[in-house]
């Protein structure tokens, strides 16, 4: 019998397929590897080729020049665009405003064949520092109300480009399922008065069926709820609304983490596709008893994307003890 | 500038890029062309490779036999079964109940090698009754709170087999999005005490620049806060909760409306996978005033995935206005 599971946080319901349970070989994989060729603006010797830095981490050269292992770039093609005034309109019944807000490209190492999973561990570190600097940079800006950070990884989970890099975007606006999380985490809150995501590392730590591993700062699960086969979080045990407060023992701690996680998925799916999001509360916001910040990241395995995008309703073929078993036991050199 | 824009119903936020809208030819397109080939569980003579039909049109042969016009099956493989209790439960701080539901399978055609596009008036009609059948059917069940009827055309939107055909989905739950979709209906029948699906049609009319075309019963426009390129909406003229409400003259002209966008698609598009959905009140509940069924098409052009599903903010390349005048200027023979 399937089983019918709702994610305590949301609200969602999801389907757990458990009769015909999906193992990784059972997955038309389409294996991210770089084939490099084309001329990369994101290659050492091409800095010119992007908007000038915003933040580099480097040992040599001046601003725009060689010898950075990381850059923060606008992106060229920005989603948003930071000059100018919101301008809140109506149009009859429709409300809009200017596309205010930025949109930076974190250039990950500037070997253009590597990958975020094979990185060394240091450098996987620097990657998530860049991310803390720039969101304590823009967040000054107070028309920002949301800072998102992301990985989309191989073509199949939107990357347009090979070399490795995250993106991050600067809102006007909280997004919808954001809020929604917040409001759902609030809503525990007020009837328990104990942060849900301490009450669920507190169950799994328990039950330890969903558990793939945990270090001294964080617990990697695969959520009861899972709406994507191998869907995993990284929770920190330590409780926290924003991720540009954490410090640096617990960041250094989260490279390591982040980079064990990935290379798990890499050994027992085969290097997929990904997608990687920061969940963190809304800039503007001070220290929340409510909600906890965490990085969910969801393999690109399956294409059924019509029907959930429609409803919201999740079919997942993997149930998340079983992608939660393959993670854990996938030993690494 | 690109331009934010809120979803009047449902409160969503999509950036509408304006400076550099993508056109039809700007997306790397996956034309659908059915190929045959491989033996199809669907096509005629291979009846008993599916459960047993749970309705038929046909014109000679009895049940399970060749025939038959379109034809109605389980699915073999479903996400939910008909058999045995809900059972509710709580597990910790989690909840779960059983997979109780129904997962069924429209075959529109006899015909492997077509396309719903492609199916002549009457045939496009009969898809859509036999969709209303299987609803008044299943709704008889109490235990089914929401039925849910979509297309997955093409393998890029999550189809499996090329035989042209629907899924319904009956759950014993209503969707989070679903459930978004009405209460964000309702809250503005609260302060207006109009129907907002009514409103905007009416808008829509006065503005026309984000009009397909219109028929007797309906109106076809380019959603003004679409969330995808070319997303399109068929929206009844007259306000009802209920597409299984619908009468045969609107079922009828529904069916032309409906063979007219999608052959609009295959033009502009050059025939590419899409993902349509009815959105329809929960099949428990009365006549809502606040609530309008409508149809949702969307061209699966684009794979930025991973940040939308995180976020729930959508970026779109192609304004709604231009989508329209394409999809307008389409001329059909």
């Amino acid at each position: 019998m399937p089983d019918l599971r709702k994610d305590p946080i949301t609200g969602r319901w999801v389907i757990i397929a458990t009769d015909r349970a999906r193992r990784p070989a059972d997955f038309t994989r389409e294996r991210v590897t770089a084939t490099g060729g084309r001329i990369c603006p994101f290659c050492p010797g091409n800095e010119s080729k992007t908007p000038p830095e915003v933040l580099a981490y480097r040992s040599a050269g001046g601003a725009n020049e060689q010898g950075w292992s990381l850059r923060v770039v606008p992106n060229k093609f920005p989603a948003l665009r930071v000059e100018g005034e919101l301008d809140r309109q109506g149009e009859g019944l429709y409300d809009r405003m200017n596309g205010v807000g930025a949109h930076e490209v974190i250039i990950e190492s500037p070997d253009h064949m590597t990958s975020l999973s094979e990185l060394p561990e240091k450098q996987v570190s620097d990657v998530l520092f860049s991310f803390r600097d720039r969101i304590n940079d823009l967040r000054k800006d107070k028309r920002l109300r949301y800072i998102i950070v992301f990985k989309n990884h191989g073509a199949a989970a939107g990357a347009t480009l090979e070399h490795p890099h995250s993106q991050l975007i600067a809102l006007p606006v909280v997004p919808k399922r954001v809020q929604e999380e917040i409001d759902g985490s609030l809503r525990y809150y007020s009837f328990r008065e104990r942060c849900i995501f301490c009450d669920i590392l507190q169950q799994e730590l328990a039950t330890r069926q969903r558990i793939v591993f945990e270090t001294d700062h964080f617990v990697v699960i695969a959520p009861y709820a899972s709406r994507f086969p191998f869907e995993t979080w990284v929770l920190p045990r330590r409780h926290g609304a924003h991720f540009a407060a954490v410090d640096a023992p617990t960041m250094h701690n989260l490279g390591w983490t982040l980079r064990t996680v990935l290379r798990k998925m890499d050994k027992v799916l085969e290097q997929p596709p990904y997608n990687a999001i920061i969940h963190t509360a809304p800039v503007q916001t001070g220290e929340l008893d409510h909600y906890h910040w965490h990085i969910e990241i969801i393999p690109k395995l399956t294409k059924v994307a019509g029907f959930e995008w429609g409803t919201g309703f999740y079919i997942n073929p993997t149930p998340p003890e079983e992608a939660a078993r393959f993670l854990r036991e996938a030993g690494l050199p």
